[in-house]
């Protein structure tokens, strides 16, 4: 028995079958067909299809970054697909043939890490998912929190400031615009600071890939910074002090023991999160650090798909009084 | 049977006792020895005595900026007062012979505001006080949630940006420093905006009051506003527009069907609040806000006291198993 994760993302949607101790065993990814929710949802329907070859999943889970109502069937909204009261779990249902669920794309993420990743031993953890846009999934007492109508954890529109302390730091920074979280932190803003950078340095490891490719965005910063590019590391320093700003403002609206940082972005590991880390620890309450841990998603991009198919699979469980068996179905709700 | 609440701010200390209907009927003031811990212990118990003249207290409860341990009865930092690891809770107790609870003063204002005032009649909401600093306390599933080593809610502290985006609408604007909440939207803050204004026109309101008596603050921009007094209510407004962007992350963050607004700032109301809840609506993700409203304390400046009281009370009845019966001590832990 097992059950199907797929996260919905702006530029892909990548599938996983997981077993019941919580392992992925297969999983797909595909570009998305974010400007047609008939193509989408098609998209959605043949990859659970071909995940299903070895046998039907007891339950689907579905994680998109959107608003979604506290049934767990209809995106409200969804800013990077064009998704407008979408009763996506009804739709698909009729198709499939098995029990859907909805979610938000970083509550799922946050969920598989909590279960099965960086928070499984603690009881309040923060996750923060840096990919196209920046997602949060609060887990307080051992819950997902969702607030009074499934819309907490709009991190990344916080604000955190515009001309940040360190402005003077990064001269030539063009994006500060609007001072959100997502504005300055997320992978659209490490694409254009990749852009910025690539044409003040021709020479470089990313000016070069510009004049190659004729456009760089984000995996291209991190394969420079590995290479050891200066001006691919000074983007990743820059987002990481920026993100840096917002985790520390998490820890101090939570405590939490365990700060995860997760999303595509995260693929640039410590090269990203050695500045982050120092960033949140100057801005944190003196001592509250102390307490919490900060660290890559153990899941890494593929915590969303772990997440949703956990959560179908807890879904399962309470409508048919049958477990999953094991560790997937667990004691938890989330 | 009643309960009493002591709330210790930085320049005042405030006590109350409440009855078994959560009624403040009877109160004191004084202005707090923040320098001297002993003077302060002395203070507090001659307080509790006095209040104590009717009859003893079932209990007292203490709220105090800053952090307190889980069993409630260290302080272990106090930025305002002189404290450090002190074991107030038991000091106390061998003093009045009565059970003391101590807790931070913006949880106990939350708990206060929930229990009995603006949101009684939700599950999720968040408080912030606006006092000689910036306190939040988070009341979520109708629980006080204090985080994993009971730091949570140092909302003060998050950073809200420095150059803001309003930045240019406030011309002279001096004091920006590090874009904490509590930099930029406190007591303190509007207290040097006093200045800066009054300096600035001289022959206002606030300008002559300067002249006379040669320093103001925060009161006298109050009195001012109410008067008219445009640069009172640039004072106001510049203070609201940073607390709107402290209310609308806390609204991104939470979900929260209230936001509360209290502390000594708080008596502003409206020449406050409006241009908060502008600049609030203003930042939240469109169409979340619609479900929350941002309103004064119902309590004021005395939540911190009442709620300190019911904190204890709530105590009081898990000590003894027995209430101070009807709504003081409720159904709900805090």
């Amino acid at each position: 028995m097992h059950a199907i994760g797929i996260d919905i993302g702006g530029t892909k949607i990548a599938g996983a079958v997981v077993d019941e101790f919580g392992a992925i065993v297969r999983s797909e990814r595909v570009p998305t067909p974010a400007g047609d929710p008939q193509l989408l949802e098609d998209a959605v329907v043949a990859m659970i299809e071909s995940l299903s070859d070895d046998g039907p999943a007891a339950a689907v889970g579905v994680a998109a970054a959107g608003f979604i109502d506290a049934a767990q069937s209809t995106v409200y909204y969804a800013p990077n697909i064009h998704w407008r009261n979408e009763p996506f779990r009804e739709k698909l249902e009729a198709r499939v043939g098995t029990t859907v669920v909805v979610d938000n794309d970083a509550n799922a993420a946050g969920w598989a890490e909590f279960r099965f990743g960086a928070g499984r031993l603690v009881s309040d953890m923060v996750m923060l998912t840096i990919g196209t846009g920046v997602g949060g999934g609060w887990v307080l007492n051992g819950k997902l929190y969702r607030g009074a109508t499934t819309s907490a954890a709009e991190v990344g529109h916080t604000i955190i400031g515009r001309d940040l302390e360190f402005g003077n730091n990064v001269p030539g920074d063009p994006f500060p615009q609007r001072g959100s979280l997502e504005t300055l932190a997320s992978g659209r803003a490490l694409d254009r600071l990749a852009d910025y950078a690539a044409i003040q340095y021709r020479d470089s490891f990313i000016g070069k890939m510009l004049a190659t490719k004729g456009s760089i965005d984000g995996h291209d910063v991190v394969a420079g910074a590995e290479a050891g590019d200066e001006p691919s590391l000074w983007c990743l320093r820059v987002l990481g002090e920026r993100l840096g700003i917002g985790i520390a403002n998490a820890i101090n609206t939570f405590d939490p023991l365990e700060v995860v940082i997760g999303g595509g972005v995260s693929r640039a590991g410590e090269l990203l999160l050695g500045p982050a880390r120092d960033a949140a620890f100057r801005h944190v309450v003196p001592g509250l650090g102390l307490n919490t841990t900060i660290r890559i998603a153990r899941h890494g991009p593929r915590a969303g798909v772990l997440g949703a198919a956990l959560i179908a699979a807890q879904e399962y469980a309470e409508d048919t009084g049958q477990n999953l068996q094991g560790a997937i179905s667990g004691e938890a709700a989330p």
